[in-house]
């Protein structure tokens, strides 16, 4: 039985991620403390910043929405009793924060109990661009306004702006999936994590295709490519659920293209 | 005989890099034409913005500097009498501009009778963003005031953030070189261009290695790392003439680390 929205999602995800610029913003371009997960030459950095923004998130649920579960990249899964799941990343993009550059984001997505992603938010502090995806719709935010999300019209992928966050990260097969891509399109961008799904929202990227990636960097963006009226799939075409490979096209025609490649490689 | 700055080259760089704002600045995220330089495969794009930026630029020089020679990306090289020339990139980093991305900057910079380049502006509008470098000096102008510009301590390859526009862009000997700096490296950032020097002249990014640079690319790169404190050099490690090959770091055993790798492949 499908499970209805049956609260303001919207509301309370706007309400989480400006909870998170509050706690994050201070902390870019002023790092003291970067910690190391994992030992040795693999560098993942966690950022007093990471661990406030999901903090001040927790605690803005724990008033807001007590019933529902919480799955985090820093803290982890709480439980909850509704049916529903805040998978929250608050700062995807911690090379690029790190690096002092802005694409880094606040990822706040809706999971429901089949484990699909309904409402999502991608919040880009210093721009102050907040990209939000629903059932049926998308908008940009920004202290402007708000303007409509609306994927582009390239059709052809020898035309299309593409994306992946690093080549190098690819198993080999991926990799070779990804190559054909990356000849055959006009242009390629890397390094952006989730905001070149943001731009795939807005229509100024075409394709974004990506792999191994957890839960938490995905469930934001499915609602807010779907929203803008593009396809989020895995890399056999099937609807994607959050985690592992995905490819985000603005139509059928440019996702069909690039299935010819991604397909040999999926899991 | 060493050329002096005999004029507020600073102020003027500051007036162009203005003129430039207001050019290209409506034209971000609205983009009607973009044009091919080139036929078939390769994609220049070269926007509407990108001409009217350098056409402001030279409309400004022509009232204040009208005696000094100008070599700008879009409409070439002017000659003048003063011994002085302003080389402008209008928009560095068009793939990002297209893909709606705030990496791309306005570059200005002032070269001396010898080539040499001595003060340099690297422009980010969107980001109200404005790196400036002068002999000696640089500071990071914002709405919010000025603050000196200054490099990182990091000494050390394996801690340190590093960055070059496009790994496939290079030659396979610079590849080989680019591939041993990324190996050792704690932290890798692509698709950058000029943006990457600005963060190292920031000391959020600590060596940047690129290769086949445009004098238009690279002349007001060198003032501004140099003015915080860092090095431009080729990739033997002679101070930088604008163009070809360049690696910018934060400081000298940085930079001696990275000429292992990259005097392999020097020109």
């Amino acid at each position: 039985m499908k499970q209805d929205l049956d609260f303001d999602a919207v509301s309370v995800a706007n309400a989480l991620a400006d909870a998170a610029r509050d706690a994050i913003r201070p902390h870019f371009r002023a790092l003291k403390t970067i910690q190391n997960k994992k030992h040795g030459r693999e560098f993942d950095p966690v950022t007093e910043a990471d661990q406030a923004g999901e903090r001040a998130m927790r605690a803005m649920l724990a008033s807001l929405r007590p019933q529902d579960a919480i799955h985090g990249e820093e803290y982890g899964q709480t439980p909850g009793t509704s049916g529903w799941t805040w998978v929250l990343d608050p700062i995807d993009g911690t090379r690029a924060f790190v690096a002092g550059l802005v694409s880094w984001t606040v990822l706040i997505g809706l999971v429901n109990h089949d484990g699909d992603a309904v409402v999502g938010i991608i919040d880009q502090p210093v721009l102050d661009e907040r990209y939000i995806g629903w059932p049926g719709g998308g908008v940009l935010r920004t202290k402007g306004g708000e303007t409509p999300l609306q994927v582009s019209t390239c059709e052809d992928l020898r035309e299309a702006v593409i994306s992946t966050t690093d080549p190098f990260i690819l198993s080999p097969a991926e990799q070779g999936a990804w190559t054909h891509l990356r000849h055959t399109a006009r242009m390629v961008r890397y390094g952006l994590d989730a905001y070149a799904y943001a731009r795939l929202a807005a229509g100024t990227i075409d394709l974004v295709a990506e792999a191994g990636l957890a839960p938490y960097d995905a469930a934001a963006l499915i609602p807010i490519v779907r929203g803008a009226g593009g396809l989020a799939c895995d890399w056999r075409g099937r609807p994607a659920k959050p985690g592992g490979q995905l490819v985000c096209a603005a139509n059928q025609g440019l996702l069909d293209q690039a299935l010819i490649s991604l397909r040999r490689s999926a899991d």
